[in-house]
Order: structure tokens, then sequence, then C-alpha cells
């Protein structure tokens, strides 16, 4: 199965656990198969995997996320980076001409599209790929899946089949309805749509080229940034007659939420953390290595992590969004494509951090204006290049470099290192990448 | 007046603000005069030498806290350390044998003997003062401070009075009672103990050499590890027939657990803060430097630390010392005589801390045989001595340092420095100081 994950935007509403640069999908928050806690997204492709191993997955984001992308996933999954944010319509199109023209993907093959963060059973898996097989070989040009709505919830657009079948003929679509309106959407056997729908390739091809002058990937690639803002759903899904759906009964949750994301969680805490006895249903999620001690709570949420602390009442922290947007800090962790960092300690001329590099990754060869640099290693080892001169570096090695000149450090095994920044002026901005010549 | 003032031990009750090593009383909480923060100590030796600016002010104490009164009180404050915890009527003894040998107070002089930690109004020390004056001019062997109580509390002691003067004999002394008899005393006319009193040096002296085999302050002081653990109540109070009580009617607080500390607080919050709308009675205080959100709690207090973090219901906070008890950590912040350290990351094999100075101040003279030490100068100038080689250090110089390396740092201005530490087995212990040859 050819499969489209649309990564999206950033998430302040679980802060401080997401923030501008750390989407919702890459929070480490579910116990694995191993004991290990994994993402949003390595659970989805992990479960993509398990139920088809051919799987060709493409993940449709924007270029601030593929360094946690690949951090997380690893460096054969596929990416196709929107160069700005242009909603779904455009996003998908991109998506599509990147499986024909960049993947050689015919066009006769299925594409099912998905977002990459619902939590949902196996079954669900299954289900997409029989989406894809119904795109392929039914009379549709659009198949959708259709959950079984659990309640008459506000926040879902509903589909009204036109039989009660497990796959049927789309009737119309209704917009996110009152409870009220809701109920009786239900009682006609309307489904939630959660936004998973499957098509042949040509088919989107088609009505890229309808709605968007381009020839091919690369140049929808460039006039990118000139698209009109246009959902799939307005585009191309409101137009079409010739929509099947499929019904899917199995668990689905969306986690947009503290108070839904830790309704999924299997255990009350994740990280450092005690609970007194006169606690109920409180759930913790602490990334720093200090412990959260909470007593006589009751419906709480607490998140504590480098950004910051949240402590909320579950119900009141979907109202979060502008109380974050106030928040204008430091990124204090970040995930990258070699690794990570993370901020220890920020004065009016220097800046403390950690930097961890992944085996065999390194650091881009740069350079900083306005700023000297010190590197302790503190474990590990590699090699560092500065000014061109390569040596090798291990525990204990301290590297001294003064504003202007070039420098990367190369990771042989996992390299911790301590980098302190000294400068007026310390700034993420602050950075020239240059070529290495070897 | 001499005014002794005892600083007690660990308070656990405060976590994550106060531990092992530094106790309630220096917690910086409270609005002082210049809208900076200052803690209880720093607020009651203010109040005291507004009150009486030639008060000679005695902390009696243990060597633990004698860095962090000097960085809270500067260096001339009288500390009379305590080798060892042996309860008030050693402390007592002991203080009053340093107020006579040491300080050369005369027998005839009143000593006013206070706990560290009242929350009070500047009436409260004015009664003091009039206490030692009644000391030194009545008949009593013993002045009590009787503290108006404002509800049955069994909390406290309770003194009945002869009679309901604003200074009368003291009729008999009633342990902590319940509720009940509480009232009953208070229906009496009977007053809170808040363990306040004043006494002719003489008097205490002769008491100490009556239980105590000791010739002065510096015998009394190699003894003190053998000394029985005894309350001064125990062995003086309670066998005394000549005590008067002077009534004190002003505001009083003893701010032992997180619920009465939040009501002594003048705001909601003190450090990096947000409450929403929704939150009812909730107290933040943030030592972090990243923001805490507060949504939908109410009777809530949240307190954040490089130790850890607290969510509680204020009522539950009370019973936080077996919780705190579990906690077994990596002191991560301390206040010493020269300044603070932070620590900052800790891994396996090495430990990184942030170092600050106060100027004119140096560390010891000392080297660590089982690690390597680096130390990156972030703000400020000053000079380190490394095996006898002194040279001056400014913003950006890097020492490095091998294991068994003799070092120290002296801070001209205020001094930044990030210290890595690199070692197999990285401890406090891991320290030998030596006499520094100039």
């Amino acid at each position: 199965m050819n499969i489209v994950l649309l990564s999206g935007g950033s998430g302040k509403r679980l802060w401080p656990l997401s923030n501008d640069i750390r989407s919702k999908q890459f929070i480490k928050i579910f116990k694995g198969e191993d004991g290990s806690y994994e993402s949003m997204v390595q659970r989805v492709y992990r479960q993509i995997c398990q139920v088809d191993s051919d799987a060709r997955v493409t993940i449709a984001t924007s270029r601030s996320q593929v360094s946690a992308i690949h951090n997380q996933l690893g460096e054969h999954v596929g990416i196709c980076v929107e160069p700005c944010r242009r909603d779904t319509f455009p996003a998908i199109a991109l998506a599509t001409a990147y499986l024909h023209d960049v993947q050689g993907i015919s066009e006769e093959e299925a594409v099912v599209v998905c977002p990459v963060d619902p939590y949902v059973e196996q079954g669900y898996f299954e289900a997409l790929k029989e989406l894809g097989e119904l795109a392929e070989h039914t009379w549709a040009n659009l198949v959708l899946m259709g959950i079984e709505p659990t309640y008459p919830s506000e926040k879902y657009g509903y589909i009204i089949p036109a039989d009660q079948e497990r796959v049927s003929k789309v009737s119309t679509f209704k917009e996110k309805p009152d409870a009220e309106t809701a109920e009786a959407y239900i009682r006609q056997g309307a489904l939630w749509n959660g936004g998973v729908f499957a098509y042949k390739l040509k088919y989107v091809l088609k009505k890229a080229h309808e709605l968007i002058d381009f020839t091919d990937y690369e140049d929808l690639f460039e006039k990118y940034d000139t698209l009109e803002k246009i959902s799939f759903d307005y585009a191309v899904v409101e137009k079409e007659d010739d929509i099947q759906v499929l019904r899917f009964s199995g668990q689905w949750k969306d986690l947009g939420t503290w108070n839904t994301l830790t309704e999924a969680m299997e255990e009350a805490s994740v990280g450092e953390c005690m609970l007194s006895d006169t606690c109920e249903n409180v759930h913790v999620i602490n990334e720093l290595d200090v412990p959260v001690l909470c007593m006589g709570l009751k419906d709480v949420v607490v998140s504590a992590s480098p950004e910051g602390i949240l402590v909320s009442d579950k119900e009141q922290s979907s109202y979060i969004k502008p109380f974050v947007d106030q928040i204008d800090q430091q990124i204090m962790f970040a995930e990258k494509s070699w690794g990570s960092f993370r901020v220890l300690d920020i004065e009016d001329e220097s800046m403390t951090i950690k930097v961890t590099l992944n085996p065999g990754h390194s650091m881009n060869y740069h350079s900083h204006e306005r700023r000297d640099e010190v590197w302790t290693i503190i474990s590990g080892s590699g090699r560092t290049i500065v000014d061109g001169m390569e040596q090798p570096v291990t525990a204990g090695d301290v590297i001294t470099m003064q504003a202007g000149c070039r420098h990367t450090i190369i990771a042989d095994t996992e390299l911790k290192v301590i980098e302190v920044q000294l400068g007026k002026e310390i700034s993420v901005h602050d950075k020239q990448k240059f070529e290495l010549e070897q």
C-alpha cells in the first residue's frame, strides 16, 4: 500500500511537550511493545509496517519536522517536504506528484491518505489497506473511512451514507454540527469523517492539474508558495459525486488535548513521579530529571518539560492555546536529524547547551559571527573539524572556537558535548553553513 | 538587646524548596521593602535591626547552615555553631556560654531567645525588647512571650497565666491538647507558647553548669557531642517557679507547611507563572527559569525548584514528609558562603554545574582524586590558582584541571563559571582541602 501520512503543524495544545518546533506527534508517551516509550508517529509507523511490511510510507510535512522524523523513524522513511504551509489540497497534490514523479508509482495504484496521529488499534490499518484496494478496484473516485460515532460529537464532520452496508455510496457530507443535530445524524446512520481516504493516483493528479498550473513535482514544489490555501475537502471531496465510504467500528481516538491524550496513557505517569493515595484521575508526564510529587489532586494533568510546567484541570486543559500563545520563550529542547540539544543555562552573554549526537552523525560545518564556543566532550568518541583541521576527540577533551572559525563534530559512537556559547548577541540565526572540503 | 535566633534543621515539609541542606528559613519568598524577595531569616533580621539598630544578633545553628547565613545576612552576623544536633537545652546553653565567653556579654544582661522563622509584624520585635527589659529588671528568672490564641490549635503548648494582666506570673504549662481541651484553656485565658523567652545571662549559665560538667564555651563546644538530647522546656522551664509571661496579641504565624506559608504570600505567585481565571486559591512558587501554567485548579500549591516539583492540595500538603523521605536525590542547588552552585546535567561519568561566586570570595583551595574538571568562565573577572600558579581570568577563559591538581578561583567581580566534572566516581566527598601558600 502507498500511504501518505499528513504530519501537521505545531501543537500548542499539548504544551509544554509540544511547541513551535516539536509537534505532538513526536512526544514519546506510549508504552511500546518492548516497554520503552514511543511517540504517536513511531506508534503509527510501527503499526503500518506490522499490517503491511511492504507499505510505502511517505510523510507529508514541513521542513521543520524533517529532523525529528529522521531521528524517530530512521533515514529510510519517505518524506515529502512542503516548502511552506498551504492547507491540505496543495499538500496532497504535492505528495501525489512526489509519488508519481519521484518514487515512480503507477497512475493506476491507490494512495491512502491519513493523519499521522490517530490513536488506534491494528484493525484500523487493516481497514486502510482495504480502503486502498477499494480505490483501485471499484467505480468510486474517492473511498473514505467513516468512523462509527461513539457519541454525538460537535468536533467532527459527518458522512451520511446512502445505505447501511459496510461499504456504501456517500449520500452527503455535513459540517461540524451542534450536539442535537449530531444526534439526529447518528440516528440516520451518519459516520464521523476522520480525514482518511484513498484514491487512484491518477485521479488526484488530474484534479491537481485542473486546479493548478504545473508540469511536474519539481515545478509544483518551486511554485508551492504561490498556491492558494484550500482544503482537500473543499477543493475535491465536496465536488465529487462518486464517493464510497467504508465503515470502521474499531477503537479510534483523536489525541488533540491533554484530556484525550491522558485517556490513552496506560499508566498514570511517565517519568519520575510520586502520586499520593489521595490523588484521583491524575496523570503526570515528566520529561525532567527531577521528581514530581502530587498530593490530593483530582482530575488533573501535570506535564513538565525543559520548556515549562503545566498543571491543569483536565477539562480546562482544552483552553490552553491563548495562554501558550503568550509565552515567548527560547526553545529549550530540540530533536535534530543528528541527535538533540537541550539548553542548560541562559545568561546575558552566554548560553550553555548539552548536545547529543547519534553515532555516525555530525552537525553541519558552520561558523558564527558573533559568538565564541567551547566544547567539552563528556562521553563517547568522534572527530572535530575546526578550520579544516580534523582531530579525534573523546571524553574530557576541550575544543575552543573563536567567532568566525568554521567547525563541526562527527560522532563515531554516541557523543555528548557541553557547549558554552559566549557573546553579546547569541542567536540561532547567527550561523553560516559551509561545504566540507575533503 | 542580645538576641539568639534558633535556626533549626532541614525542613522537608517545604520540599522542593527546602531539603537536607536548605532549610525553609532561607527560601526567598517574601516581598521585601525594596520589591525584591527576602527569606524568613532575612525578613526577621531586617525587622530586628529596624526595631533595635544596636541589637546583637547571634544565630544558633548547625555547621551546614553557616554558608547560607553568611550569604544571606553578610559576614558580620554572629553565629554560634552547634557541632551536632542536641535539642534546645544544649543549644541555648552553648549560645549563652558563647555570648559570655566569646562576645564578653555581662552576666547581668538579658538574652532573648526566639526561633528564626516567625512571620510577624514589627510589634513582635518591640515585644521581644520588652521581654529582655523585664528579664533584666523584674524578679522572674524567665520571661516568656504568650501569644493570644486565634483558634483552639492542637499544634501548640499553652501557658496558663495567674491573672489577666499584660504581664503576669505563669501559673502552669499545658502540653499540646486536643481541640476541646484547647478551647477550655482559652476560656481560662491561656496563651500559646511560641518558644520565645528571655533570661538574665547568668541564670542560664548557672543552669547549664548544674546540668553539664564544663568549664567554658570552648570546653562545652568540645564535649557537645557527648551531651544528652534534652529540650529547654523540659530541662529548665518546667522546673522553674519564677516565670512571668508577657501577652502578645499582634500577628504571629508559624509558617511550617505549604498551607500556612502560602497564606503569608502577598501575591499568588513568585517566579515565572500564569494562572487562568478559573484558578481559585492557587499559589505558585517557581524557582526555575521556565514558565508554570496553571488552569482550573482550586486550593492548590505548586512549587518548582531545581530539586523537583510539588503539586498539592493545600490541606494535603501537611502530609508531605513521608513522600520526601523517599526521595534520595543529588542536591541540585546549594548556597555556599562564597556564592552558590546549581547542577545543570548529570551523566554516568560527568556532572555539569554552574558556579556563581560573590565578589571578593573564593572557593577553598582543593583537589579531587577521582575526577578532572573543566572551567569555562561565562561572566565576570577574577583569578584562578592551579597548582600554585595564579592567573587572571575573564569571560571566555577555559581552565582544565587533571585529577590531583590543586585549584581555586577568586572572584574580583561576581564571577560565573560552567564547571564540567569528568570521572567514573564523581562524589561531593572526593575533595581534599589545602592551605594556600602565599
